[in-house]
Parts: C-alpha cells; structure tokens; sequence
C-alpha cells in the first residue's frame, strides 16, 4: 500500500507518532504523539511534508489522490466534534496551520476560524449563544485570510477597526459590540471586493484549499527563506499543514488561551512557567498586543504582579493542565513548550514541542534532568547546542558600575548588551556593516525584523510578553532581549523613544540587562561570565566524550589566562606582531624597517628582544605545562609604519628621520595586494634576522623558566605563510640554528618543535614535502578560505551578501569552513602529510576552530586540536564532545 | 666487478663510447667516441661523474681506488706519448678539463700545461728546441693554475705582465724574448710566495692532484650555479675531469689551434664554418683576445678577408680537418663543435659535441638533415628546441626604415634589438627590474656578465670573434649579439663608448641588427618575422606529430589575424575588457560604472553594445570556422575610472558629473586586494546587466556573420573567476537567456557553449560540481598561480628574486608551471570535470600556454588545447609535437 498523504489523530488514537517528525512535521507529529497519551487535542488531521515536496516538484500541483483522503479526513473530524464543515446551524470550523520538521516560529503562516462565512457566522453565534464572539471570530477570519491567502495589507484592515473604535470612541476591542464588529465585518467584505474585485470568498471548501496553498506557499516566501538561510534548515525538508476543529478561548470568562513552558525557558529552573489571557485566542497571547497574565503564582513579578494567575481563577483547569505537562515532560524527556485553550472549562491542548531555550536554561536543564534520572551523561552533553552556549561566555554588567536605570521590561532573553540605538532593521544592517553596535528598539518585533536583530547586540521591545515574537527569537539567537518594557514611548518616524524625563534618540548609548530587563543610560562596564556550578559540571562531562584537544588563540598573558579559565589545553597560536605594536616598541620595530642594511636592522632588532623574552616569558607562565605554539612574525612591515601626515611627522621627530625618508620606504614598501604579498615566511627569508631574534627570545625564555623554576616547556615554533617546502627548510634551518646557539650558551638541553601554518592552498597540495620539513602543521584556515576562494576577507562586503542572498553560498566561509572546497583541501592535506609522517601533530588556528560545524569537520579528519579564541574555548569543547558521541552512535 | 672510477682513451682504443654520456660527460664520451672511430686524439682518461658526485657527497672526499687507477692509467698515457709525467728530460704535460653531461661554455676551469715546474721546464725547452716558447707555457701555468687552483687575482699576473712589457717597450706579447718569460715567471712565483705565504707548488703529481680539486669544486661556484639555474640543469648530475696529454698549438708557425662547427651554427648553411690562430694555443682562439683567422676561403668576410685562411696557409692539414669533420657529421648525424690543435703538422682533435646554434640555424640543419637522408622527419623536429624558436618569431628591423649605422662587428647571433646602453651586468640587472629594455656593451664579455647577457635584449662587444663567449652564450640565450667590434672604444669608467665622431653616453639607444652585425644610432622600427621556407617546412612536420591543439590569446582582430599567420587553430581567451578602454567607448563604460541604479547602467550599456558587436564580428570574421573563446568582463570597475586629481577632473567634465561624485565612487570602489576582489563572476553576480549586454553583443555578431555570410561558428562564452558552481550556475542562466532571446529574435538556431575559467583553487577542487554547468573549462593559471601560491604577480618583485637565488623556487612560476603544486591542482580538477563530463573540453589559457615544459604538461595530463600569445604558437605548436613524440617513445 503506497505511504498516505494525510494523518488522522484525534480521540485517543492517531495514525501517526512522534517518530514520523520528517513527515509530518514537529507540531504534527506531536500532535499525534500527544492523541496516543490520551492528552485532550481538538481532532483533525496533518497532510504530510511530502505533499509540499511534491507540489514544488510539479510545479505547484498537489499530488493525485490528496482531494480524496482529504474528504475521508474532514468526514473524521465532522464525526468526531458532532459539527459539520459549512453546516449552517452547528458549523465545524478549522485551522490551519503550518508544521515543519523544525520549528519556524512567525515564520509560516496560520488561518484561524476557517469555514465561516455570512451564514455559518449566524450558526456559530447560535451555537455559542454569543453572537459577538461568532462576529468577532469572523473579522479576524476575513483579516488573517486576506493576509495570508489573499495576500492583502493586513494594516488596511486594522485601520478600518481603528475607525470602528473611532466613530463608537471605544478605545479597547473588547469594549466593541455585536453591532460594531457586524459593520467592521462589512467594511472588511467591501475592502476586499474593492481591492480583489472578487467577493470575500464564501465556500468553505474553497476557503479550505485556499488556506492549504498559502501554507504551502509560504514556505518560499523571504521571511522563511531568510529564516532558513540563518537556521541553515535545507529548504528540500518541506512542510507540513496541520488542519484541526477549532476550539475557542474566546467564548467567555470560562475561556482562555496560553502558551507554557514545562520549564523556565530563561533560566531553566524546574517550575512551570507560561503565560494565559482569558477570552482570548492564542494569537493574541504570541502577538504580545495585550500583556498576559502569569499561569500560576509562582510566576509573578513585580511587573505582572496585579494580574490574576490561572491558578487562582481557574484552578481545575490549571490543575489538569499540570498534570498533562508532568505527562509529557516525562515522556518527551524534554522542556515542552505548550499552547492550549480553555473553551468552556474544557482544557484542550494545541501543540507540543521541545521548548527552545536560553543557554543558561539548556545547561541547567540538562544538568538537572541527568540528576533527576530522566537522561543519561550522553544525552545531557547532546541536550546543549554548542553555537548556543556562546551567550554564557561573554561578559555581564560589572555589578560594581554605577547603573543609570530608566526603565524596566521583562527579562526576556539573558545577558547583557551596550550599543547605540536604532528604531529599524535596515538601520541596525546598516550600522553592523560598519561596524556599530546597536540595540534595536521597536514597539514590537515582527518576522521582517529578523535580519536585524540578528545584527543587534540586543533588542528591546515596548509590547509583548515572555513568548513574544521577539522573546522566543532573540532566546534562539541567545541576543540578549527585554520585552514588555510599557513606560516606553517608541517614536519610530521621529527615531526617538522617550521614558519618564528621558529622550533617547538614535545613536545614543544605552545597555540591556537581559537577566533583569533594566534598561540602563548609556555604556556600562561588563565583567567576564562565571563559569562554574551547572555549566561546569556539564564541562566535565563533554571532556569526558570528547577526544578532540581544544587550544586557544591568545597573544597575551592576559587572554592565556582567560583561555585556561575556559578550559583550553593549550596555545594554538600566539600571534607575535601584536607585541610589536606595543607603545614601548613600536619604536624599535620602525627603526628596524626604516634601517637601510641587515646591520641596521640587528640593532634595533637587539632592541627589541629583551622585551619579546618578557612577552614569552609571561605566556609561558600562564600556560604553565601545557604546549604553547609561537607564530613567527607575519604581517607586511607597511602594517606598522605611520600612514598619515601627522603621524609622519611624529614618527620622523622621535626616530630622528627625515620625513622624506619614511615616505620612500613606505612607498618602496607599498603593495597592491598586500595579502598576496611580502609577508610571512616571506619576511623571514629575506630578512632572516627579525625570526632569529624572535626564535631567541622563545628559547631564552623557555630556558629561563625550565631552569630557574623548574617548569617543562616544549616550545612550538611556527613559520607562517609557507607555500614549498623550499621555504620551510630554510626558515627551519635559521631558526634550529638559532635556537641550538642558545641551548649551547645556556649550556642545557631542551626538546622545541618547529612547523608551520598550513594556509595556502600550494602548503596543501605538497603537505607530503611541507611534512619533510615539519614536526606539525597547523591549518590557518582563515588565509585558506581567502586563497581557496580567491576572496579578500577585507573586500568581501561587496559582493558575499548578495551571495549569500542568492544562496551561491550557503554561508560565511569565513564564518562556518567550506568543506567541499577548502576542507577538501585540509583534508588532502592530512592524508599527504600523514603519509609522509604519520606521527605529525595537526591543528586549526583559523576562526573556524570556535566555530561548531567547523569543529565536527576537525573532528572526522582526525585532527589533534582546534586552536579557537579563548570565549569560544568551552563552544570547541562542546562541539568536539558532540562529534565524537556522533562517530559513537555511527 | 666494480665499475671503474677512471676511463682510458687513446691509439684507437677507449675504455668509453658516446653511449656513457651522463658517467663521462659529453667531452669525455666524445673523445672516447672520436678515439672509437679512428681520429687522432691526445691520449687521455677522464674521471667519471660519480667521483664527482662521490666527492661531493663525501664531504669532499675522494671515493677509494682512485688514486691507484689514476696512476695506472697516467702510466698508460706516458707509455702512449713515450714521455713521462715530471720527467726532466722530456716531460709529459697534461691539460685538465671539466666535462658535464652538457656543455657549460665558460662555466668550468680549465688548466692546460700541467706538470711544469722549474726543472721540467728546461725539459720542455730543450725537447722543443725553444726556450721561449717553454717560458711562455710555464707563465700561462702558472697564471691559470692561481687562478683557478690557488683562488688567486688573475689580474695581478696580468698587471705583472704589463709590467715587463712596459719595462722592454714591447706592446705585443708575441715580442716578448725568453729573458722576459723568464722574468715574468720570477715574478709571478715572487706574487705566489708573497700571497699565499708557501711556493708555488713544484711537485707534478701534487699539481694534478689540485687540478683535479679544482674542477670538483667549481662544479659548485657562483657561476656555474648561476648557469645551471638558468638551464634548468640539476646541481646531481655533477662534472666529470678529462686528463689529456698536452698539444701544442703555439709551439712555432707549424702550429696552430682552432675551433670550428661542421655548419655554420648561425645560420645553418652547409659550409664548414671556423677560426683559427697561428702559433697559439685553444684559450687564445675562444678568450677573444687575437682576432682569429677564417678556417677557410669561404669563411671570409668583409672583415676578416685580409687575414689568411687554414686552407691557404695549412692546405694539409686542412685536409685532414676536413676528411675528420665529415666522419664525424656523418658519425654523429648532428652539427659538430669541434676543437682542434695542429702540432708541427699533426692534427690532433681535441672535442667534438654536438655544436650550440642559432633558432635559425637549427631549423636548417634539421630540415637539410632529413633532405639530405641523415635523419628522418621525427629527429628533425626533435632537433629543434622549442624554447629557442622564439627568437624566429620576434620582428627584425624595418628594411624600409632609415638606419643610421655608426659601426659594424661580427654577426654572432642574428636578430634584432633595440634598447639604452648600459656597461655592467649589474646595470642591466638594474634596468630590467624597472621594465628597461637595454643593449649591453663590453669590451668583452667573461663568465660574471651572464645575468646581465640574460636581461638584455642584445650584446655588443669590441673585441672577440664568431666562437667568443658573447657569441656562444648568446646564441644559446636566442639573443641578437655582435662581437668583435674593433671601432669601438668603450669607457667603462666613463659610462660611454666611442666610434667615430659620436660619442655614446649610458641611457642613450642603440639598435643591433645582429644578422649583419650593424651598430645603429637610436631605435629603429621592426617588422614581423617571415614564416615560410624551411621553418614553414618543419613547422608542417611538427603539426603531423602533434596531437594537442593550440590556440591563442587575441584581443582584436590584429592579433587574432597574427595568431591564425602563426598557425593558431581557433582563441581561447579573447578578453573583452581591453575593448572597454578605447577611446570611443571609455566615456560610455564610465557611465556605466557612475551610474546609481541598474536603470542607468542599462542606458550606458546600451550605448557601448553596438561597439562590442562591432569588436566580436571583427574577430569572428578573422577567425572564421575555428573556435574562439570570449571571456566576459573581469577586470575590477576601478580599473575603469581616471586616478589622479588632474584625469578626474577631465573625465567629470566631460560625462557632466561632480568630481566629488567621481571621487566618492572611487572611494567606494577602492580595495584592500583588488586580486581578490570584487571582479570576475562576481561584477556579472552583482550586476547581469554588463553580462547580459556582453552576451547579446557575442550572439547578435555571431548570428548576423551565419545569417549573412554563411560562417560556421560555435561561440564559446566564458565566465571568468568562478570559485562555486553556485556562481556558474546564475550565470550560465543569464547569459542562456540573453543567447535564447537574441535567437528568438533572429528567428534562427545557432550553438553556442558556456564555460568557465578554472583559475581559482576552489573551482580546481569542486571542479567536479562546475562541470555540471560547464561545457568547457579553460585554465586559467596565471591567476591559479597567484591564489595556489599566495603571490601577487604585481608585488612579488620584492621577494621572488631572491627565491630563484636562494633556489627555494627552481623557476619563475609566473613562467614554467609549477607542476608540484598548481599541476597537481589542474591534473586533479582535470579528473574530477571528466569524472562528471567525460567529454568536457579542456584547454589553459595562461601564459604557461606558451612555455615548452608547461606545453609538455598539457599534453600529459591530456587537455584538448593550450592557448597562448600569438608569438608563441609555433613554440607551443612545436612542444606539443615534442610532447607527443616523448610518449610515443615512452
């Protein structure tokens, strides 16, 4: 018998399960899995995500035989519910929602109501006994489908009901009456007509397919093609449509509608948590128009603490739907983000499904479910998202800083962020790309924010609640984020917001607290994340799974000490030009290019090797014990010479030069592709005394702590930019030497290391020889991205957005690493210098070692480190652990 | 048994042949060979190869037994000669010589006469009958053994020398008596003693023994590096000694030496071709410093006919010559260098090789060769090297052009050259890193001057003949050269030359006409070469063993009309960005680049379609029916735009725009590395409309030529710079569209292809997913080079010099591909586009396109075609035969 396109679930049993979650979507498969736990859900059924695959491939056509089930499905429902689809005494109506395998939230669209029409309105509100809930619940049919199907401008229809509200001075909708949503009604009908030239359509069956096409349509809209291009979610899964009786929170003060997290999503302590409205739809409590009620007592805050919890006015509901989240917690294993609406005391579940988090929250339920017994090491270590946990890494307000508070929201996504403000995405774009960082503020967020946030330090919002579009958002992002902030007036036009005495205009600085939601006066000091109790923990046991080592990138004893706080088992790279441009030497790097002959340069260089030993001395102290790796100088000498007439001049003054004099070299040092330029080892072949004073000052400097404070260092010392082995050998032989002198002068003995970058495609394609030369490679897979694809990391701006616009590239290259183009060549370059020497040490410096997906790929070719910075240390970690629990279940 | 260290030659029996090159060299096989076929050759043995090898990789050490075969064979010689190595009474002396597998002219040292001393002198004199000339043989020892055994200055002999000819008032050395050589050898030891502290050496076997050290450790001097770097000749292959009895050519007027080609090795006519000096020995003829006399009356020119041939002067001996250079032609079935020395009446044949010619010459000897039965057509077109043909194809002066002709030397190496006077290889050296073209002027040109012989564009000397090293050295460099000069007084000092009434100061131009041996005042215009005759002969052999085609690199109709004269079957890069900068169009593509939107670039590109038409059919219709292969536009936008203050300030007057405007779009245009910028694919990604212009123009000239004059042609569309098939893809479809709507248009048919460039790593290593969209690939390995490496062709001045000196690279790999790592990288993207296209067509478009071993590569790894400049088609045509040949062999 071929697969059905369409699944049936409702009283207590269903045609499908939780494990058909490719099929049939998150929320359709939960929705069945929930029917087989006996957990109340309105009957309906979900039409499977083949049937959208389907239709894009026959050029939008539903498949042959969906029309049939479709009827045989709808025949169920009508049964089940005792109502009848376009009956004009006891109408069935529906919704229609949208399912894919992951959850997209605002990003596909949903039809509430569907099946009234201007006669079956008159049986709903017969048998509701309400006629202005059956008006009301028609307005907002004819609103959300002209919208969504119809493709209508959804404000024109707010602005008729603001007229409504004006011509009857009623300023709440709830206030409006029967007689009023009749005329809001008819002034819908007619905008339609005038717009569409067609009448609102009527027939429920035509209202029914029409509703099937634009979730499947929108599946290609922008928004979700933005949403997936950042999600990376391959737009080939499809979606399902999920088609369910509708059940109404909007009946009365025995209705109500809610969304709850079986855990706090924020901080992920075990209490059940969730927000409600009475006599509401659950569009109403996600829109965030109105500010919800907290779903029980132990969810009040100062902010909401007026409003009534559902434990307190509807206390059976609220019991009952304590025991259902108990259920599925436990048999989900999961934090369950739920919906569901009261319709006349009846408590009915919409939906259920793994609840996304913060970071902190992933970390704590983790940690607290393995405890409670309900997962495994394993299972807790997987639970944590390693591009998630960056948010736990990063600085919070320093608490000793003085804290201009002006406003306070909802602490809606944890954190802390300063940056100067804007009012619109496209403002927030254009900041980023020079390098701002902004806080968005909006009244309220909405899907075509998306990109915007996603370039903000964080984002503040006047409306909505907890589950607000832009809480559930910026929690997925791990933005920090405050919402409900309502003593905020947002003049978007006027790009101002005022509150209390204050105006803050754009470009003004103010900070989030995101675990508080204070919203503070300009820029305050931040102090570094506290990396112990459950994090920790969860720490120790991906180190546990992890086989993979994790370094550090770090050019200071100061970030080599952050490194070892997070974890790293090492220094993958110590970048030795930032030394170089410190105040004190800075004059002794200039005189040594401004020298005209090698001795010249001697000098200076003699100059600055007291200071270079100091520099390792301090790194290797830090790093105490574990490997450190000494890049060799690298950048074009052009880097740290003045540029602009002034600093000529001052640089000339205190150098005693002539001013004409550092003009020459500067032009005789000009380049027009720097990067393709005189740099790296290519430096240290033509002036081969700046790394025997750099390999010097390493040896003394290791010699000196292994000697006097008995430590065991075994110095690695890199040469950059190596493309022939030619290059290496000679550069080795400069720097063996130099490092033999100076065991022989210290009269000892010491083990050191000399290797390279791997970060031109030539190194790659002759690892095989480069390996001759090298005790380890380290793949600098910033340079390769850039020499693989021809892209310099400083002139991409013009061109990768629109390709990644238009999907040429997936992503970043230089954000996530290209496996087909340049990890095909790290990989050739592992097997070659393997083959050659298959005991050779091999790592990535490159910023793809912090980042997940790159960290995975590490993994799978072998690699024995990833070198990352010192913030990413603990997200390397993470992601090595889920890699090799992967290759396990493999 | 063991093989030999030492090889013996001499009375008709040689331990050797011509078959033990690489162990004998070439000198040695040959002599052994010349020995085999009954010539008259000074007995002799030669020290193989591997002693050298040995030598060297012993630290210096001779290999055991060699010292015991040495004596041995010494012993056979003495008993051959009936003299005896340090004999008082009738000494044997020795010459020693270098040999390596192929001729370094000038490269090794040389020491003749060995076994002298201040006994076996007096032996010499007395066997001899002439005190002088025993004398005079002792000083030139002397000279040369502390020249190139002590390390001593050759100039202080030389000065000493001067000294006893002031002090007699003798200008000639040939009027020097015996008591000056006596005096001079006094002091001459007197300087040994005085330098090197000890005297000079007296003990014969002592003498040998250092002579033979000598010759090992030039092996490994500057110059012979320096020449084996430029032949691409393998420092393994070492030299090995020829120890030969001493002839004498200088021992009265019964005497003679010489140095002759069996052909003449400038032109290839089939005459005996050679020169001579009475009562000298070989260095005299080779050094330059006598004007020698023609070996025969057909040997006479304008110049020399005043001095008598060997014909005339030395009938018998001549004779002899002859029969012995015909054996040897014959034997050989090559053109023979020989070197030969008459001692009273006897001829003894000191070398024989095959003889260094000119392009020119090469040819003709080939092409007569098979006329005449010697070879058959394949040996003739291996006979010809396909890196020297080049200089057939360079243009020779302009017969119509005025020529001011201030002096007239030897023809030495045809050709033409113009450029400024310098006096110093240095300042050659200097002149050619800044892109001057310069003649190089010497009194004489010596073993130090090779790199400047190999920068300049020509060589004139004062002094020297047709086998001077400035002649041997040039023609084997293909360089326009004229020797023995006479009128010319060169000032080193003084950075000038005279002749006549002008003086020639350092800067000013000259022009060479190295075919008639014209010095010309200024520059003079040249003319294209002629192409038919014997080469147009050869060239039809060479295209009936060829199997891979070749195209050329042409811009416009001129080239592509040059490209097709030359032989070039189709273009396979035309670029079309040089169309962009002409006059008539530069304003409109300026426009193009300033305006704001895709609206106003559309207009500009309006204006510039109908010249780009215009430039496509002129090309088609120079190309008819073979393939030609346009690249869209690649160049970066800026490129486009005036500069400085001055141009921008015109170009906004005349488009009507601000220069801030201007000057703003400069700005926005600038890049950091505008190699890996926004250019190529990614200007047709971010703006179609150039393409899509660029496309219509190439269909509607390819349509219009079909429709209207019957042509038959299959445009090939490239797209340049393509790192993912992503961006193929999107453009492949915009130029298909453009290409499907022009023929909807037209109402017609036609096929056209779209390919792409692979000249970046990234599409060489996904080049199994271009080919999906790619129905050709063209690589493009000038920029694969540049990204493979990480060189910038433009900045790499700074650094690759010294890369060739310290050999970390063994070639420029701008010029000879890299085959260890950019080959590796096309062998690979080769496989992967047949792994997905089996049938793709493969060609390279980079100026590798035109180099011999690069060509060889090509056809290796099995591409369709190569494309290179016009002038190197026949080059690339004949490496390609060459290539095809060395398979079929293999």
């Amino acid at each position: 018998m071929p697969r059905p396109w369409i699944y049936y679930f409702g009283n207590d049993k269903a045609d499908g399960s939780s494990k058909l979650k490719n099929l049939l979507g998150g929320k359709g498969a939960n929705l069945a899995e929930m029917v087989n736990l006996g957990i109340p859900v309105p009957p309906g059924f979900t039409i499977s995500t083949e049937v959208c695959t389907t239709y894009y491939d026959q050029d939008n056509q539903y498949p042959e035989g969906l029309k049939e089930e479709m009827q045989a499905n709808l025949a169920k429902i009508e049964a089940s519910m005792n109502r009848k689809f376009g009956d004009l005494k006891i109408p069935l109506l529906l919704s229609v929602r949208s399912g894919a395998r992951i959850s997209m939230p605002g990003m596909m669209d949903t039809v509430l109501n569907l099946g009234l029409n201007d006669e079956t309105v008159q049986g709903l509100a017969e048998a509701a006994q309400d006629e202005r809930f059956a008006l009301d619940s028609y307005r907002r049919f004819i609103q959300m489908y002209s919208d969504v199907v119809l493709g209508l401008d959804r404000t024109r229809f707010e602005n008729l009901l603001e007229e409504e509200k004006e011509k009857s001075k009623v300023r709440l909708d709830t206030h409006l009456k029967a007689e009023n949503w009749r005329s809001v009604v008819k002034s819908f009908k007619d905008y339609v007509l005038r717009v569409t030239g067609k009448e609102f359509p009527q027939d429920a069956m035509s209202q029914l397919w029409g509703a099937i096409g634009a979730v499947f349509n929108s599946w290609m809209n922008k928004r979700a093609i933005e949403y997936r291009r950042i999600n990376n979610i391959p737009s080939e899964w499809g979606t399902a449509v999920n088609i369910q009786a509708m059940v109404f929170g909007n009946m009365g003060n025995d209705c109500a509608t809610g969304v709850a997290f079986t855990r706090d999503p924020g901080t992920g302590d075990k209490k059940f948590f969730g927000e409600f409205l009475i006599n509401a739809q659950g569009e109403d409590v996600v829109a965030g128009i109105r500010t919800p009620q907290p779903i029980n007592i132990a969810g009040k805050t100062p902010e909401n603490q007026h409003l009534s919890s559902m434990e307190e006015v509807l206390p059976e509901c609220y019991q009952t739907l304590v025991e259902i989240y108990q259920n599925l917690e436990k048999h989900y294993r999961d934090m369950q983000d739920i919906e569901f609406t009261i319709e006349k005391g009846k408590v009915w579940m919409l939906q259920t499904r793994n609840g996304k988090r913060t970071a902190q929250a992933a970390v704590k339920i983790a940690v607290d479910m393995k405890d409670e017994g309900l997962i495994d090491k394993k299972t807790a270590v997987l639970r944590v998202d390693p591009a998630q946990i960056d948010q736990l890494l990063h600085p919070t307000l320093d608490p000793k800083a003085k804290q201009d508070i002006i406003a306070k929201g909802l602490p809606a996504s944890p954190g802390a962020a300063t940056g100067q403000v804007v009012f619109t995405a496209e403002e927030a774009t254009k900041c980023y790309e020079q390098g701002r960082k902004v806080i968005l503020v909006r009244l309220e967020t909405s899907p075509e924010d998306i990109h915007g946030m996603h370039v903000a330090q964080g984002i503040l919002t006047a409306r909505g609640g907890m589950t607000s579009h832009a809480a559930v958002v910026a929690r997925g992002m791990g933005k920090c984020c405050i919402t409900g902030c309502e003593t905020l007036q947002v003049d978007q036009e006027g790009k101002k917001f005022m509150v209390g005495k204050h105006v803050i205009r754009e470009g003004e600085f103010i900070t989030l607290n995101g675990s508080t939601g204070d919203v503070i006066l300009g820029e305050v000091p931040t102090v570094e994340a506290e990396l112990s109790g459950d994090f920790g923990k969860l720490m120790e046991w991906v180190d546990e799974f992890r086989t993979l080592k994790v370094r550090a990138n770090a050019d200071t004893p100061h970030d080599a000490g952050v490194a070892r706080k997070f974890g790293a088992e090492g220094i993958g790279l110590c970048r030795t030009e930032h030394m170089f441009f410190e105040e004190d030497r800075i004059g002794a790097v200039r005189e040594m290019i401004l020298a005209d002959d090698r001795e010249g340069r001697r000098e200076a260089l003699e100059k600055l090797r007291p200071m270079q030993t100091g520099d390792f001395v301090g790194i290797f102290r830090e790093m105490k014990d574990v490997p450190v790796t000494i890049r060799l100088l690298d950048p074009p000498l052009h880097e740290f010479l003045p540029h602009s007439e002034e600093e000529i001049e001052q640089v000339a003054n205190r150098l005693g030069y002539s001013v004409d004099r550092i003009k020459a070299k500067l032009e005789s040092l000009h380049e027009f592709n720097p990067m393709l330029g005189h740099r790296g080892c290519r430096l240290g072949i033509t002036y081969p005394e700046i790394y025997e004073m750099q390999a010097r000052a390493i040896m003394e400097a290791a010699v000196d702590l292994v000697q006097k404070e008995g430590y065991s260092i075994i110095p690695e010392i890199m040469i950059p930019l190596v493309g022939h082995v030619g290059e290496l050998k000679i550069m080795r032989e400069v720097v063996s030497v130099t490092c033999e002198k100076v065991l022989k002068e210290k009269n000892t003995e010491l083990k050191y290391l000399i290797g390279t970058m791997i970060e031109l495609p030539r190194a790659a394609l002759t690892a095989d020889q480069v390996a001759t030369e090298a005790d380890f490679f380290s793949f600098g897979t910033n340079d390769l991205t850039q020499t693989t694809f021809g892209f310099s990391r400083d002139d991409v701006g013009k061109f990768l957005p629109v390709y990644l616009e238009k999907k040429i590239l997936p992503r970043d290259p230089f954000v996530v690493l290209d496996l087909d183009g340049v990890g095909r060549l790290v990989q050739h370059a592992v097997d070659l210098g393997r083959k050659t020497k298959p005991q050779i040490k091999l790592g990535i410096c490159g910023e793809h070692g912090g980042d997940p997906a790159s960290v995975t790929f590490c993994h799978e070719i072998g690699l024995n480190y990833v070198s990352c910075s010192p913030y990413r240390v603990p997200v390397a970690r993470l992601a090595a652990a889920h890699a090799a629990l992967a290759e396990k279940k493999d």
